[in-house]
């Protein structure tokens, strides 16, 4: 029994048992991978609870609010995915994931979420073909060029794919959008040349806020945060002998890039939109970034994150 | 940039100010109980995360299951409420609200958690009286008694009011089981003589298990944890001048007492039944508990839990 006084402060004065008993229902039979995760998950929300003496009433508003969120789910809506992502979760479980780098130091371009509009059907285009099949009124054009290359040699990696998707500059991607866009616009693969080099047209992505009704939009609210994502390209680069990166590129004049509601975004994926100088088709900007692929011997049996790239997000 | 091998393992692989990141995203204007809460939340989901190495599909499958508990919310029926009682969080929350112990290290009657079947119409009743309105075949009528005591001095406490409500045979409280039970049927509150002590009949009570469908019985299946609750009669004790206590009291012979769905025996809440003699009502069992109150001055402005009271549980 503890002696302290009522008054008195800190996790000590609680049971230091009971998270213990907890976890040690569990039975002999649960399954290793389950054990570990539920232990550890009660053991962090157990310290949540005493680090920040939660109260009744917090704790039954924590209740009703976890329930507001299935609740608030349907088609094209998944509640929580958003409040994973507005906590950071879905960014940190990317990193996770695909973090990779050499024993030298060696890391290739920085993954980051997936998102929800990434495309199985996605059309290959010749290089130098455009994306922009439907062209918004405010739509800048843009070649977007650059290399795939080796990270640890630097060599350009030949017949890599590139796959793009991006918003149009209403925020909203072709198959959410069919009064503006036709199927495939501004989705495209391409197939990187003898020097490991791609380019085509684009446009310069726009920001966009998620939806900002329901409990995620509560929570942004309550944390005094905007429904912002920075701008972005969204880029998943592949080749058979390299460990593929998904990835999203944001403009380096977004206003969001510190602040993205999704805390996606990484210091080597920002990108440089420049005047375009004479381009035969009549691009305004251009853009150069280069995709750095690690050899897959530095992580066997890696393969792209395809399976739930069909699971709705925003 | 971190210099780890691929395959090393620990925290430190992963970008280390990205938790920092997150929750520096929250306006200067955030309530600054707000930010403690979601500060240590954001803390300890992502300590999770990286702990456990979280793959992607395992963390799909954690929003799917978050949905998954909205969606299985209706009347009476508060799907969040029950996962946290099995992750022992209501249980938790009510140590860390109402645990109280003198600098001399008294303290009174464990609290333990309200439950959603408190009723705060239960009628008085002489002390002496029966609770059992409606008796069932396998009952077994019991003379309880026992003193409201003063923690510190052992002084019987008068006019201290004993509150007391417990599920029939069948596992049914009288609101749920109209078919069985007239409204009040085992409840009945009680108000202590001069000398602090209370006798009344009910029932020896009886175990009973959670509801088994939905999401909250996945979860128990995981962790490989059966779904009952031990019996228990519960109690809520207050007085004017002493914190109130509200508990629930267990048998003794109980099988669930170590493995109680919703994590909430403790050592101090346990009844030992005893044969009556000669009982001129009837009495097969006899049970005697004490309730140890500290007085009011040890927890300035407490009050009762009463608030959430109506909250459905399961």
């Amino acid at each position: 029994m503890a002696t302290n006084d009522a008054s008195a402060n800190g996790a000590s004065k609680f049971d230091p048992n009971f998270t213990e008993h907890v976890i040690n229902l569990m039975s002999p039979e649960t399954k290793p991978r389950h054990r570990q995760i539920l232990s550890s998950l009660i053991k962090h929300m157990h310290d949540f609870c005493r680090e920040v003496e939660l109260t009744q009433d917090e704790w039954v508003l924590g209740v009703n609010y976890v329930n507001s969120i299935g609740q608030a789910y349907k088609k094209n809506r998944n509640e929580a995915w958003r409040v994973c992502d507005i906590l950071g979760i879905e960014s940190l479980v990317d990193e996770i994931n695909h973090k990779v780098v050499t024993v030298e130091g060696v890391s290739p371009t920085s993954s980051t979420i997936l998102g929800p509009f990434w495309s199985p059907e996605t059309p290959f285009r010749d290089l130098g073909a455009s994306v922009v099949q439907d062209m918004p009124k405010d739509g800048q054009l843009t070649l977007f060029h650059g290399v795939v290359q080796d990270a640890e040699t630097g060599k350009g990696i030949p017949n890599a794919v590139f796959d793009m998707w991006q918003a149009s500059t209403n925020g909203k991607y072709d198959v959410f959008d069919p009064e503006n866009q036709t199927r495939h616009n501004l989705r495209g693969k391409f197939r990187t040349d003898a020097d490991g080099k791609f380019w085509f047209y684009c446009l310069k992505p726009t920001e966009y806020a998620i939806d900002t009704s329901g409990p995620s939009a509560e929570l942004l609210k309550t944390m005094g945060r905007h429904p912002y994502r920075p701008a972005h390209i969204h880029i998943m680069v592949s080749h058979d002998d390299y460990i593929g990166v998904t990835a999203q590129l944001y403009p380096n004049d977004d206003p969001y890039l510190e602040t993205d509601t999704a805390c996606a975004v990484k210091p080597d994926l920002i990108l440089d939109f420049k005047p375009a100088k004479d381009d035969k088709n009549g691009a305004t900007l251009d853009c150069e970034y280069n995709v750095y692929l690690l050899s897959s011997k530095h992580k066997p049996n890696s393969t792209m994150l395809m399976g739930n790239a069909n699971q709705n997000n925003f």
